[in-house]
């Protein structure tokens, strides 16, 4: 043992037995019993392993990140210190919203391996869920909850200018996971590129197309710098809907592995961009069973009802600490009536935010390398076209003018006017 | 010396001698000659020790940071590794911008000392020059070069966003340093604080209203956002017109001690802030010899110049480097028409924000803790408070108008209309 300690070893479902013998932490979950131990890889994620972990007594998953992208393999190479970022990003997520985060049990950033709480069945990733034509009553309380609390507690709304620098240095470091960002969603949709792909034919004309429109390219340049430069808070960094786990009445946030100080609207956005793309997916998963009127109704409260609770949780958060350590606004300064103005002004900028980096998450997962489940798994590539079109048209509409809405209602209005 | 090294310690004009004999990079500066060595504390700063060295056979300056403000003293604490940000700096400014940033000649980080060029006479502080009515023919095109190079080589028009993103977490490091300017700059002047002074009584309902102004403290709230979160370059973080140094044919920055990762027009407004409360002040200087009426149309047309030409040599920069390593604006995505769009919407946002910044910047040093000499020096507190006032109503108009400003043109026609 003594000559392994301190070096990186990529495990496996059988060398995984000894690292958990070999750890406390993980035992004790196990409640130090290993009858009937069962492990099992399930990483359908893009980037890492993920072995479920059961014995008769207890459960945990592990996750290790290797030093390169899973799904592309050793050719492109990728920090493993990403395991560090997302371990203490759950740890701080969790801090503010232990209900939609998996507890941490063991980190080992040598392994670059995290423990954590198994999210057992009937938990299935959200997005699977939406596909699938299931609803989730609380879904849009427990998401606007993850996001009021998270994204509230990390920013200078709550914490002082000191705790904030401090943060905003150590996530710096997980730069490389932020370039990949920066290239999958800010650069590579609006140029040629090797990794871009759509469906095509059909699509062909349409990728072009969004690499010659200036105005979008102009719009995307701010998001891009809003996402390089500014530090608003502690952002998970890929909040779409295959990083939420639900049941009807439970909601995790799993893979915050691209975590960064970085413009709040970025998770908002990503989230609500993916709702909005399993929404003009529907009509590719429509039979004649199930036309998925209902549900595509559903989707789209749950949009109106996650950024509305989202915006009253948060400002009641504000409200309720405008008194503390936040040193953005002092409340010697901002009082009375001027609080409520100043609180309008942040929430209307998070808003156009939030619809501008939506739109981009929509916009890269069509023309960009990475394409979503919802519309992969629609067999007929002309009806998956077409469910694309409408998706990318209204994503650029939304990038553009995302200014002119003052509402989410007028969006929701906007996403029921796109043609067919 | 063995048991002091690693140690700090105050030196003053005796001890300093000894330190400079043990340094061979210092004694080589004095042609290791310490013939007719003369030694002269000059700090007329408000927070560090300044030492002029001067032999025979050559000269340099001794700058020291103690570990609290020197002209607050040991109760306000400040930490002094604020000469390492300074020493830095003055580097990696002296990279891009080798003619207008004295050399550094030696650093040593446990001391908290700088060794660098001494700017000899006839070089004195720009605002004493302004005070006495001097012209400088060379500053807007000297200070536009200054300002172009050092926030331009320090971007992400620039830079990689995997070198800034480093860049950006080795200056979170100066966060106390930061804590300063947002309270002075961003939080007393908006509120009651110990430390604010105004001429009174003249000034002290126009202190009041600055409290009590929501439109203006919401203006402000945006824009101590955009210092705290925003990473746009690396900028000097204190750049008044006392901390430049000029001659007829010499402009040089130094007291770089704020630098940060931080909006590019919280260095711009600071310059361009600063000349305009110049421009507010001459009357209070004018007496039956010179109506000062010239000068003032010199510090306008320096004013309007320093922009003009900061804008040209700034996007001249970004089209000459538009092929190269900046990742913001990718060539690949933004060339021809694009590229003009992109950097009129970039450069219109830059001078928007140095509006902002100027304006703040203006104000507290009207109703803020720390005063210009440009006013100060006007013995006449009615008179004073008569040319403070103009300028503060100006600045406030400012901040709260400045989107509407489209030219510097604009700017300086307002600076002409506030009314006596
Ligand atoms: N705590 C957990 N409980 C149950 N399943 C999990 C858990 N974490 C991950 N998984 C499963 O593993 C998959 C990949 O996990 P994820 O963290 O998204 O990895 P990646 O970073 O590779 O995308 C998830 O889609 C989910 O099916
Ligand atoms: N390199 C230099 N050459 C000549 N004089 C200098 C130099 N650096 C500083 N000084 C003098 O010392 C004063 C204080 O320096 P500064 O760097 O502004 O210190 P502080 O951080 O205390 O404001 C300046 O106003 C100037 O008069
Ligand atoms: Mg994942
Ligand atoms: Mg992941
Ligand atoms: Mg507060
Ligand atoms: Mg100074
Ligand atoms: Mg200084």
């Amino acid at each position: 043992m003594a000559a392994e300690e301190g070096s990186f070893k990529a495990l496996n479902e059988n060398t995984l037995v000894d690292y958990i013998k070999a750890t406390p932490s993980l035992c004790s979950r196990l409640g130090n019993d290993f009858g009937n131990l069962k492990i099992k890889e399930v990483g359908d994620g893009n980037l890492n392993f993920v072995y479920i972990v059961t014995t008769d007594s207890g459960s945990l998953v592990i996750k290790q990140a290797l030093p390169y992208i899973r799904c592309i393999g050793e050719s492109w190479p990728m920090s493993k210190e990403r395991a560090y970022f997302e371990a203490i990003t759950l740890q701080e997520h969790g801090r503010w919203c232990p209900d939609h985060v998996p507890v941490v049990y063991h980190f080992d950033r040598v392994m670059s391996l995290i423990g954590m709480r198994y999210l057992a069945p009937p938990h299935i990733i959200l997005r699977k869920g939406l596909i699938a034509g299931i609803e989730y009553p609380l879904l849009a309380e427990h998401m606007a909850d993850y996001m009021s609390k998270t994204l509230f507690h990390t920013s200078l709304l709550y914490n002082t200018t000191a705790v904030h620098r401090q943060e905003v240095a150590k996530y710096c470091g997980n730069l490389e996971l932020c370039r990949l960002t920066e290239q999958v969603v800010f650069s590579d949709p609006y140029k040629k590129s090797e990794y871009n792909r759509c469906t095509s034919p059909y699509l062909d004309e349409d990728a072009l197309a969004v690499q010659k429109d200036d105005a979008l390219k102009l719009e995307v340049a701010e998001l891009k710098a809003k996402f390089c430069e500014r530090a608003q808070a502690l952002i998970h960094g890929d909040l779409h809907t295959g990083s939420v786990m639900a049941t009807q009445d439970s909601t995790q946030v799993i893979d915050p592995e691209f975590a960064v100080y970085g413009p709040m609207g970025f998770d908002i956005g990503a989230y609500l961009g993916n709702l909005i793309l399993a929404y003009f997916s529907q009509d590719g998963h429509a039979d004649a069973a199930n036309d998925r009127y209902a549900y595509k109704q559903w989707i789209l409260k749950t949009i109106e009802d996650t950024w509305k609770l989202f915006e009253k949780k948060f400002t009641s958060l504000w409200a309720e600490n405008k008194d503390g350590s936040g040193e953005a606004y002092l409340s010697a300064i901002y009082n009375d009536r001027v609080f409520s103005l100043a609180q309008e002004n942040y929430v209307k900028d998070l808003f156009h935010d939030s619809l501008g980096f939506g739109a981009a998450k929509m916009i890269r997962r069509i023309v960009g390398v990475a394409h979503v489940e919802d519309f992969e798994s629609i067999q007929d590539a002309k009806i998956r076209a077409g469910c694309e079109r409408r998706a990318l048209e209204f994503a650029k509409k939304l990038l553009k003018e995302r200014r002119g809405f003052q509402t989410i209602d007028a969006v929701i209005v906007a996403i029921q006017e796109v043609p067919f």
